[in-house]
C-alpha cells in the first residue's frame, strides 16, 4: 500500500497488482522461464472500430491508468495469495516482489477524441513488465472512454445549458465515481457523487427527493423545511404529488428569489412549458426549471426548444448510452528478435486489420482548422505543417511524466469537439467523422 | 478507515461513507431543522419491471452491501471534505460523526431469484440514517443483480459445461472484482479475475494469450515454453496462426495428455468440430476443446450440438447482455406522523403501480414443487401452507446477522432456478416467469 497525492489529498491507494487476469501471471511465469520474458515488446491500445452508429469516441481515464499503475505493486498480501492458490512458482512469485514498470508509456490525453485505429496508449518495456498491465489498463480505459464519449453527446445535445451527472445508483459503486470523473470531462456541469468531488475536485450538486416530501405531513411542510435548511436559491422538486399546485406552493413560500424547480416525470416538454407559464404568471421569471428522469442525448436534444434551464442525467450516462464498454483491446505489435531488433508482429485474423510495430499518430486539419484525418503511420516521426501530434509521453523509464489537471482534459475535449466536421456532431446513427489512414510504409 | 475480516483475509476498507449522492446530506440537513430527521422510516429496494424480455432476474450484491454498510463511516477525511465544500452545516456534521446505522435490514438472499416488485430489501431505521444508505445499496445492488441476471442465463444455456468469467478487461476494474462474484453465485466455474480469487475465494483460471505466442520465435516455441511451466494439462491457444497446424503441434508437443485447446475466433461450432476430430485422429482424444470470443446466452445455446467443453465469457457477462443495470429503486413505503405512527407513503405516479408500507414476501409453490406466484402482502405476516418466506433478517439493531458463504448463494441459485417453470428458462423474449400478486388489504 502507498499514500500518494492526488488534488492536494491524501488518499490511501491498495495494490491494484491483482486487478489482472490470472493468465497474464500464467504468460509471465512461462515467458521467464524460456527467456522470451525479458525481449522489449512494444503494446498498443486501440478501438477496432467505434459502437455501431457512433460517428467519434472520447479518450477518458489516462489519468486514472497511471495512478493504477503507480500502486501496481506485490506485496506480502497479493504475494500469499499467489502462492497459496499455486498460481505462479517461487521464482516469478520473487520477480514479481520487486516488479516496478520501468518502461515509457505514450498515450492520447483525457478529453481527446479517438476513431478507429487511433493508438490511445502504447506502452513499452520488456514483455514481462507490459504483459502484466493489459488488464487494469483496458478495464479503466473501456469504461471511461465508453462513459466520456456517451457524455460528449449528451453535452453537445445540451446546447450549452448545464447537465449534472446523477448516475451514481445505475452503476457499480466505484464505477460511478469514475463515471462522474468522465462525464466531467466531456462537458458536465456538476456531479452528484460524493466521492467524486473529494477525490477529483469535480463541482457536486443536489437538493432533495421524493422520500424528503414523502417525509412530512405536507409538501408545504417539506419546502419550509428545505428552504429554512439550504435558503431560497435552492432546487424545489415538484412532481411528488401535483405539478402546478407544487409550484404554486414553492412561489408562495420561496418568492420570487426561488432558486429552481425541478421535475421528474411526465411529459417533460409540456410540464416544461406549463411550469415556466406559471412561474412567470406568478413573477417568479428568473426561476430555472430543471429535468430529469431517463434522459440521453436524444431525449435532451428533443427538449432543445423547451424552456429548461439544466438536465440531470443518470442511467444513459453511466451505461454508455447503449455501449457500456468500448471495445478497445491492448495488443503486442512488437517485439524484440534474440538480436534485440524490433519486429512487428500481429496475429493472423480475418476480419481485423491491423499493423504491427511501433505507431505516431497526428490529426491532420484543412486551411479551416477542420480536422479532416487521424493519420497512424510507424516510420514518421515528424509531423507535417497541419498536423498535430495525438502521442504525449505518460511514463518516462518508469517514472510518471503525464498527469495533468482534471480542467486540462475538460478544456480539452472542448476544444478537440469543436474542431471536427459538422456532421461529427449529428447524434443519429452514421459513419466516423473522420477516416484513420494507417501508413506501413 | 476500519478493519474487516472476510473469507479469513484482512481486508482494509476504506470509508463507503462518500459513495453517496450530494441530495442525501442535503435532505439530512433540512430533516434534522425541521425535527422530521428521527422520524422512524422503512425504505424498500424492488424493480418496476424487468429488463425487456427478461423472465426472471437474480439477487446478488446483498454481501456486498452489507460489507458497504459495516463500513459506512464519516471519519476526518470525509468530515474535512463536506465542511471545506460546505455541503452541511456544523451540526450536521456532528451528527454525522456519530453515524452508525442502528436500524433493522431484511432482504432476499443472494442467488433468489427475483421478479417486479419483489421487495429485495427492506431497511427500516430513522429517515436519517435510512435515508443516507440509498446511493450505496442500490449501486451494489443494480450492479451485481443485473450481471448475475445475465449470468445466470448462461449458465443455463451452458447446459452444465463450465462457464469461466473473463470479462474484467471490459468493465471498470472494481465492477470486474464484483461481476466474477455475481457470476460465480449464478453458476459460473471460474474467473480470471485474480482479486475475485483472493477477496471471495472464486477459483481462478488462465494460460495464455495471443500476445504468448506472437513473443516467442515460432508457435511450437511458444507452445514448449507454456508446457515447460504449466505442464501437459495445461490450455493451449490455437487460432494465432492456422488452427490445424497449431493443434498438431500442440498435440505433438504435448502428448495426449494435452488438457485443453482453446478457440478463440472464427466460426466456433464449425471450429469445435474440426478441431474434435483432428484431435481424435491424432489420438487425443481426451483433449478438451474451449471456445471463446463475443459469446453470449444465445450463442452458448447455439455451441450445445457442437464438441464443446467449457466456454469462456467477456464482455456480454460485464455487460448484464444487454441490460447492465438493474433498474432498481430505494423508495420511502412507510414513514411515522408525529404521534410515531408508521404510515404507509407513495409518490403520486402515472403507471408506476407501488403499494405503501412494510411487506411481506413469500413464493408459492403447486403440489409438484414449481414456483406459482410471488406474493407481496402488507398484512401476512403467515406464510400459507405451500409458501415460502423470502425475506431474510441481515442487519438487527445496526448489527449485521445476515452473512453466509457464497457458497450458500451459488447452491441457492442452482435450487431458485430448477424451482421455476420450464418456460421462464427459455432465452427468448417473454414475460415474466411467474406473477407478483401485491396484497394490500
Amino acid at each position: 500500500m502507498v499514500h500518494h497525492r492526488g488534488n492536494n489529498l491524501h488518499i490511501v491507494a491498495t495494490s491494484t497488482a491483482l486487478l489482472t487476469d490470472h493468465y497474464e501471471l500464467t504468460m509471465l511465469e512461462a515467458a521467464l522461464r524460456s527467456g522470451a520474458a525479458h525481449r522489449r515488446a512494444v503494446f498498443e491500445v486501440f478501438a477496432r472500430r467505434l459502437p455501431e452508429g457512433r460517428r467519434y469516441g472520447i479518450v477518458a481515464g489516462t489519468g486514472r491508468v497511471l495512478d493504477a499503475l503507480e500502486n501496481f505493486r506485490f506485496g506480502p498480501e497479493e504475494l500469499d495469495f499467489l502462492r497459496e492458490r499455486r498460481i505462479v512458482d517461487e521464482s516469478t512469485l520473487r520477480w514479481l516482489s520487486e516488479y516496478r514498470f520501468s518502461g515509457d508509456v505514450y498515450g492520447y490525453r483525457e478529453g481527446d477524441v479517438y476513431f478507429p485505429g487511433s493508438p490511445i496508449l502504447v506502452v513499452e518495456g520488456t514483455f514481462a513488465e507490459a504483459v502484466m498491465l493489459e488488464t487494469v489498463i483496458l478495464s479503466i480505459l473501456n469504461h471511461d472512454c465508453a462513459i466520456a464519449s456517451a457524455a460528449s453527446r449528451m453535452t453537445h445535445a445540451a446546447g450549452g445549458r448545464p447537465l449534472i451527472e446523477m448516475g451514481s445508483r445505475r452503476t457499480h459503486e466505484m464505477a460511478a465515481v469514475a463515471s462522474a470523473r468522465a462525464a466531467y470531462i466531456a462537458g458536465f456541469a456538476t456531479t452528484s457523487n460524493l466521492a467524486a468531488g473529494r477525490r477529483y475536485g469535480i463541482p457536486t450538486a443536489g437538493t432533495a427527493a421524493h422520500a424528503f416530501t414523502l417525509l412530512h405531513d405536507s409538501e408545504a411542510d417539506a419546502f419550509k423545511a428545505q428552504l429554512a435548511s439550504l435558503g431560497p436559491g435552492t432546487t424545489l422538486l415538484v412532481d411528488t404529488y401535483d405539478v402546478e399546485q407544487a409550484v404554486r406552493t414553492a412561489v408562495e413560500l420561496a418568492g420570487h428569489r426561488l432558486g429552481a424547480v425541478r421535475i421528474d416525470s411526465g411529459d417533460l416538454a409540456l410540464a416544461a412549458g406549463e411550469v415556466r407559464r406559471l412561474l412567470d404568471a406568478l413573477g417568479a421569471d428568473q426561476t430555472r426549471i430543471v429535468v430529469t428522469g431517463d434522459l440521453d442525448e436524444h431525449s435532451i436534444a428533443a427538449l432543445a426548444v423547451a424552456p429548461v434551464d439544466g438536465y440531470g442525467v443518470g442511467t444513459s450516462l453511466v451505461t454508455g448510452s447503449g455501449a457500456p464498454t468500448a471495445s478497445l483491446v491492448y495488443k503486442l505489435v512488437a517485439r524484440a528478435d534474440e538480436s534485440g531488433e524490433l519486429k512487428p508482429v500481429a496475429k493472423r485474423s480475418v476480419g481485423k486489420p491491423s499493423v504491427g510495430g511501433r505507431k505516431h499518430a497526428y490529426r491532420r486539419f484543412d486551411e479551416s482548422g477542420t480536422a479532416v484525418a487521424e493519420i497512424v503511420c510507424a516510420h514518421c516521426d515528424v509531423p507535417g505543417p497541419s498536423d498535430r501530434p495525438l502521442l504525449a509521453q505518460l511514463v518516462s523509464g518508469g517514472e510518471i511524466v503525464g498527469r495533468e489537471p482534471l480542467a486540462d482534459a475538460r478544456a480539452r475535449h472542448a476544444r478537440a469537439i469543436a474542431e471536427l466536421p459538422a456532421p461529427a456532431l449529428q447524434l443519429s446513427r452514421g459513419d466516423v467523422a473522420i477516416p484513420t489512414t494507417l501508413i506501413t510504409a
